[in-house]
């Protein structure tokens, strides 16, 4: 398709991005256009926008970013299966090398060649999108596109909660951004006999409530330790999901768990943690898993099905809508922290 | 403790059984006395009540029989540490030897040398039993009697559906007595994205849509796999739970199962079955699992999370109650098959 | 590349096999030329020799059979990056869709649209074999290209034994053919405690004994499960690998299982077989898979791992070497039995 | 059985133990008599030997200490079943609660009340021990004293290799202490394809290669990341093996692992250890285990079966034999390093 659209491109090395009109990306023959019809703001995309450290080096302006999304196909390579005209469609970001030892072996979400969509390559803030056609993951027809767009994070939150059992069991979900919130309802989707979400904002922690959290804990107001002990009759929790990043909630969570549990982290601490191992981790007997991405495309079936079942729940968490045009009103938001996800609308 | 009982006896090696008055049975020091609050009818105790084939072979009346129950300690050997006088307590039927390789590594449940209670031991159709401290399991203070009475089946359920990955996926249960329509209830607990109940009999069909099926096929009027292929994209189901114990429906089940899905068998077929082992299970790279009673202790810390926590709400299931002397009336309506569970009180 | 080249081509819908010159196949961009190095006989290929009822329903002459292979790289298409010219590659033969269910998931060797090489496709028994690149393993230069090419058929072996543990434990393996053969070296250097292998044919129960079986019974001589009972303390096998296809050495397999074991069934049987569900099964709480070509590529990296590390020595079942003119030889030699694998040089 | 006897007691609140002659134990009717054959001394025992700060804290002289070792059954309680007269036996020296959620759900190996023999009860450093049958582990009556004393410190090198996948994979052990050096056979002997043995005492490494490690590294000497890294084509390793304790040595198995490897823990560092976990741990996507004890009795089984089997020669380990009144030789020789495995006859 040739022509142009509107975008939200970061123009430069600094804070802020702009709405501009660009070029439609051109495809090749396994690659597909999406017209995009829902796309959320992560995370990364705020680190992005605000530029900090680990944006000035790793990112390269100017570009669209965006990663997450859901949209319409309306062109396809000649090369291309899996997708058709019209197929509603999301995509997994990581674009992976498909010849090392981890992608050969079904675990192609470490594989150590990783590009990101929207980071290492153009994103899903536009009109459209072109992406390679593996990437992309088939929506049922009835989900809604915002509900469609924020799989890619939920994958992320279904990934840590489901990286062990969880039936039957008591779960501390620690920080209540947009993907604890989910991991929270993936817990009781799951089966969880208690799910014990922690943060420091209220405004999350009601959130988490609306999840389906069977208690909430303000670290700032009280003890978490004392707290998660009183809830557990004094053993702690079987599973501890780490979303804060923050050292000390972190300590917090190897702390909180009981003998023979698992700590899951999605979380990226800035710098090194201090451990006490011996105590938090031999002594107990615990499993600690690194999660990073989705697995492809097992979560990415989870996901579709947790939602398209109704076994979760998401609309609570999409908190704003705005137009692709007001995307610095979202972005404000999001530093702000009084959100669950926020969409935009090309 | 001195005195008599009332208690329903097996007394004779024929149809049916008899109240009579019996001595309160009294306890070494590694037994527990417990007053019988709440005990429900298996269908194994209808096999001895009607005095089949099987009975005969194993079954040595005169003798107290009855399995599940749930009542108060009231009494305790001078050695037993695990419980208190008061407590709520229900009881795990199989005797083990502790000894044996099985017992030795986690698997006691499928010791060689199990003596089953109410079977090859006194069982509590009685105002008392007298049990094994090392069987007993501690119930939650609030939890009801008749609620906690039906663990034991119930973790039959849960030992056979939560014996793979459940989560997202699509169940199909076979055979809703009351252990199938736990069954639905747990799967559904566990986030599948599918349950699809089979049977015969619209009285219990109904009942597992109660407990949350999703679909349900009543075999005799539509042809089940058929069904089950509509409703899954002809994809095939990823998960069956075979309790029906019939050869017709258990192939019915190998068919319906999805490439690399899994079968999980807790029916007890009376004699050998013809599988089509190399297209059912060979080519579709399947599992099957032989399911026999509870993980000693982790299916019952499953079957009471599950229940204190309201993941699975068994009360649709508890369809009838009487007194112990009435205890006919619920035999006959078990025979009869229109009825979920029947709890007799003493 | 144009030109003729040799290759064993079933010419006709019987007995037989004839050599040919053909053409040398062409590639597309997607796939690869490889010149033969070493390429096996597989059961497979027999059954297509005699001509069964079998190879009347699925295969279509004229064409090129065989799929056990090692070669050379010669010739690449234009978009093929994970091999070079000069590379040694053996390939997995099934040709999956990619877009299934299973294919999505990590369980492509189950993928319901599978084409399998050298049956479906012109297959390796020839000078030169074209295949899409997605199918070439590539193999450590040191290794012998007899050995190179009976990779696949041992990826059958590891995935029967390792589809479950193994260290520690004591293993039957039913059905001393090739694959069976392996399997003792699978089970012997994943840590097996005893081996037993089974069969009724003493030439291969001695190779079995060249690949580390701890002891042998030939099921002709001694009462199979007698004699198990006898190596096993009374317990039966914590693992069976079935490989006969036999219904009634299948039997005996489910009843030397000891409770709470593994039956890994890579066997074909040609009918339905009858299974004592109830005792066999259900009552010991046993676990059954059904096993089917190779996980993609994790069983392929233990294939290669194993015998690059020399944890499996396959010599001693590499019994002949033929050139590919000699290819009758070949068959007559597996169809009759005293042999191991039979490799051919074009 | 009355009388007196010679055993090792740790006689203050400092350095050093004496011979003394004490009365042979009492037992009750849950517990055994044991006549001591071998007992060999582990890090454990030198701690208290050279009265650190944790023997300050936890220790409490005069006592019996010493758990390694393996006997034969001289006396027992009246309600002892499992072991007869004349049996050879070794113990779990975890005595737990058997009430805990751990306990009951086959997790006793980290029972959070658990004491340790010879830490918190007296131990076996003698001419008889007396503990309870509960513990015991029947040895074969083919297996000699030394091999069957050194069980439990191979349990814990069988727990921390088996507690994730080897067959076919590359293992780095980090630190050759006794238990290091188990761990080298114990990983060969499950099928790795490379075991790389890394220490910084020759002597150590010397007893590594006759373990059956592939490569040995000394970290003194060569860097250990940059020596991995061209052992496995600068892929790292599958699984670490971490039995050092230090905290840069940890590091490195951090480092070196592969992503979606597995670090597997049974040190016991001084102090917290800080860990790059956004990079080592969540990225990579690695699964960390901390390793404590021994399953019961799992590990024992394995254990067992390794050695009866010829899987594992721990003969190269047990470098040195002295009786009992030598102890003080046995106890300079492991501060001093040079050896393997010290066992003391009584």
């Amino acid at each position: 398709m040739n022509g142009k659209m509107k975008a939200v491109v970061k123009h430069h090395r600094g804070y802020g991005a702009q709405i501009q009109t660009v070029e439609i990306p051109q495809i090749n023959e396994d690659e597909v256009l999406i017209k995009v019809k829902a796309t959320s703001i992560c995370g990364t995309d705020v680190h992005i926008y605000k530029w900090d450290e680990w944006s000035e080096s790793r990112v390269n302006p100017p570009y669209v970013f965006g990663h997450e999304f859901s949209g319409e196909v309306v062109e396809k390579g000649s090369k291309v299966k899996n997708v058709d005209y019209g197929d509603s469609v999301s995509a997994e970001t990581h674009i992976v090398c498909g010849k090392c030892s981890q992608c050969l072996t079904g675990k192609a979400h470490i594989c150590k060649y990783t590009k990101i969509i929207g980071v290492d390559t153009r994103g899903c803030f536009a009109e459209y999108v072109a992406l390679p056609a593996a990437n992309l993951w088939k929506n049922p027809k009835e989900m809604l596109y915002d509900v469609a767009a924020i799989q890619e994070p939920m994958g992320n939150a279904v990934h840590t909660v489901l990286s062990g059992d969880v039936i039957g069991k008591t779960v501390a979900i620690i920080g209540c951004g947009p993907i604890g919130l989910m991991a929270v309802g993936v817990a009781k989707a799951a089966g969880a006999a208690q799910v014990i979400a922690l943060d420091i904002n209220n405004y999350r922690l009601n959130l988490a409530k609306q999840m389906g959290a069977t208690s909430v804990i303000n670290s700032k107001n009280e003890e978490p330790l004392q707290a998660v002990k009183q809830l557990t009759n004094g053993d702690g929790v079987d599973v501890v999901c780490e979303m804060s990043g923050h050292p000390i909630a972190m300590n917090q969570g190897f702390r909180m768990v009981t003998n023979g549990g698992r700590v899951s982290i999605l979380s990226l601490p800035v710098r090194p943690v201090e451990l006490d191992v011996t105590n938090d981790i031999v002594f107990k007997g615990i499993t600690v898993k690194g999660i990073t991405g989705r697995k492809m495309f097992e979560t990415w079936q989870q996901v579709s099905a947790l939602l398209h079942s109704g076994q979760v729940n998401v609309k609570p968490i999409i908190t704003h809508h705005f137009s692709l045009e007001e995307f610095e009103k979202g972005f404000e938001l999001m530093i702000e922290g009084n959100c669950g996800k926020v969409v935009l609308y090309p």
